[in-house]
């Protein structure tokens, strides 16, 4: 009998996921990790009202969502001064990019981001038959210029950059992505990518208008917010832009309590504060135990720090590798220059604790290997 | 300057939705339902311990859920009596299906429904450019000879069948599942899906070998288990087509209140009995209740019941907005003959009170308007 058979791009792509989670590790080591700070998640966790929403939320998950996330739209667009249709809420921004992806890529179609960029982007450009092209960072950043002039030359529909950048935490004045942003391609839409942006102030920003035709701005719930279990991203984009994803999306993958803790969320500005407030705090410590063992911390506009180990990428692979031995969850970069760090996500007290104790075995053992 | 441009078949994709939710219809009428008896979830709400769960879960919202559903494809795998890699969880059956078509559906692909089975399906099916061809019901069943003899003749690669049916109530023996699993043609994926079959007994189901290269099954939290709202599916298969998703699904997009809540709900069993009977006993009810207006309720073996007004679907059709107008929410099924029902979810004693009430006044509409 025969097999049904995949699409042709189907049986092209790999097997390979882009990212390990940190319980496959745990269930491989057969212990729990000591230090969550891998994934740049906020240990600090949700608002107190995001908790109380959440649990009163509970007897009523037999309802589905609504599938316009229309009262998420609403505080959306109140916190960003636009139009609820300028709005995109999805399954996280891995979900959006995805369908992003979907609207403009396939097969022979061009699309430019930075080698070492986020790896989940390049996962969805591969996944619909994408030609990707990757330009070099400078230095610790991704280089818009270069970005702009690679995008001209291959023609390409989609331009990816991240700002503030991850992996690396460096970040782009507003001015320098209001030029990028004026020197798009025709034809080329800019994914901008500002996962980390609720760790700078509003006004460090791109003043870009809404309603540009080749701009999309990606936010997500995962990072200040400490919702990242719940899955809820959004963008901000022209209105035919974010009206396309109802072409494709999956109309009812919004969870109801993600629609509703993200409201909460928004409402306690206090608390995005107090976040930011113990984030710098624990990321001045975590620089402060690299310099304590000879390593940098690169400065950072985020919730995590990269910790160049001043060696290379097989290095700090195994510095990675012994950390990782000690119960320390953390993650690198993937590809040279900025494989010589390891990068470090805000943590508690006790993360940090046990980070100090870990790193300086974990330089030994790099050392001996 | 010109505007990035979509691909080819998005630009053929209409900007229609499958289902417009009950929420939309509150804010247009400008009050809530008096009952939400129209998307088949469960009033009956999850069990208590999964309520407690979720209050459990709301500080630790901050980690990502893990990647690879380890513990909910563990407890799926004891209750099926397969290995977890015979698994595929997703966000809700919508989710795996949209997944599913993506691994099989280009331009030019055949993929054959019944005429008035699931629209999601046949969402996705054009979303990927498919070529749907629809046989039609058989009665008030889909017609697994039929949807045989179609996909041979078309060569399809896809043959979706709802058991028991959506939105009918109807069922299938299970030899004639069985039947149709023995007749698939070479190369051709039978589609079953099952999200009902919580409502009939497992001996009931068909017997259909795990590693069986032709089918998938696919079942949902979203209905027996009152877990629609948290977005949470999956599906049984052969381990070489499970794993594939992994070449393309959102890794990170099952939010992880779901994955625990899931894992919660299948270890209350005496809930899903009491569910099972309060259901049972609510159709009982919808069906007197049609019955004392000159209208009959199908035999159903699901939480919802089709009720056939007796006259054409304009007729139907108008009983279905008279509904909505009293503040009662249901559905009906897209095309002839079945929309000559309009297809009422098990409620409340409270929902069923209010439907008593209203369902004589929408006929009596129905027949002046």
């Amino acid at each position: 009998m025969q097999t049904p058979a995949f699409t042709h791009l189907v049986d092209t792509l790999p097997s390979t996921v882009p990212f390990v989670g940190p319980e496959a590790q745990e269930r491989q080591l057969e212990r729990a990790f000591l230090a969550r700070i891998g994934a740049n998640e906020s240990v600090f966790g949700p608002s107190p009202q995001v908790k109380s929403a959440i649990a009163d939320m509970a007897g009523d998950v037999w309802r589905y969502g609504d599938p316009e996330h229309f009262d998420l739209k609403a505080a959306l667009a109140a916190k960003h001064g636009v139009s609820p249709h300028h709005i995109v809420s999805g399954e996280g921004i891995d979900g959006i990019l995805g369908n992003l992806v979907r609207l403009f890529v396939g097969p022979g179609v061009a699309v430019v981001t930075s080698d070492g960029a986020y790896p989940t982007f390049n996962y969805h450009v591969n996944g619909f038959g994408g030609d990707l092209v990757k330009v070099p960072f400078d230095g610790d950043s991704e280089d818009p210029a270069a970005l702009i002039q690679m995008a001209q030359s291959v023609k390409a529909r989609l331009v990816y950059l991240s700002n503030p950048n991850n992996p690396m935490g460096s970040f782009h004045p507003r001015a320098r992505i209001e030029e990028m942003v004026a020197a798009l391609p025709d034809g080329c839409l800019l994914c901008l990518d500002e996962a980390y942006a609720d760790f700078v102030d509003e006004d460090e920003l791109p003043d870009i208008p809404v309603d540009h035709d080749r701009v999309i701005r990606l936010r997500t719930f995962s990072k200040a917010y400490g919702l990242a279990g719940i899955r809820i991203g959004y963008a901000i984009t022209n209105a035919p832009l974010a009206n396309a994803f109802n072409k494709i999306r999956n109309h009812f993958g919004v969870n109801s309590i993600a629609q509703t803790a993200a409201v909460a969320a928004l409402a306690d500005t206090g608390h995005q504060s107090s976040v930011r407030k113990a984030v710098a705090a624990a990321l001045e410590r975590v620089a402060g135990i690299a310099q304590a063992n000879g390593c940098i911390g690169l400065p950072t506009r985020t919730n995590f720090i990269a910790v160049d180990c001043m060696q290379d990428g097989a290095f700090a692979r195994r510095v990675l590798q012994a950390l990782i031995g000690q119960g320390i969850f953390v993650r690198m970069p993937g590809v040279a220059p900025l494989d010589r760090c390891i990068r470090i996500s805000a943590g508690t007290k006790s993360d940090l604790d046990a980070l100090e104790a870990a790193f300086p075995k974990a330089l030994q053992t790099a050392v001996v290997t």
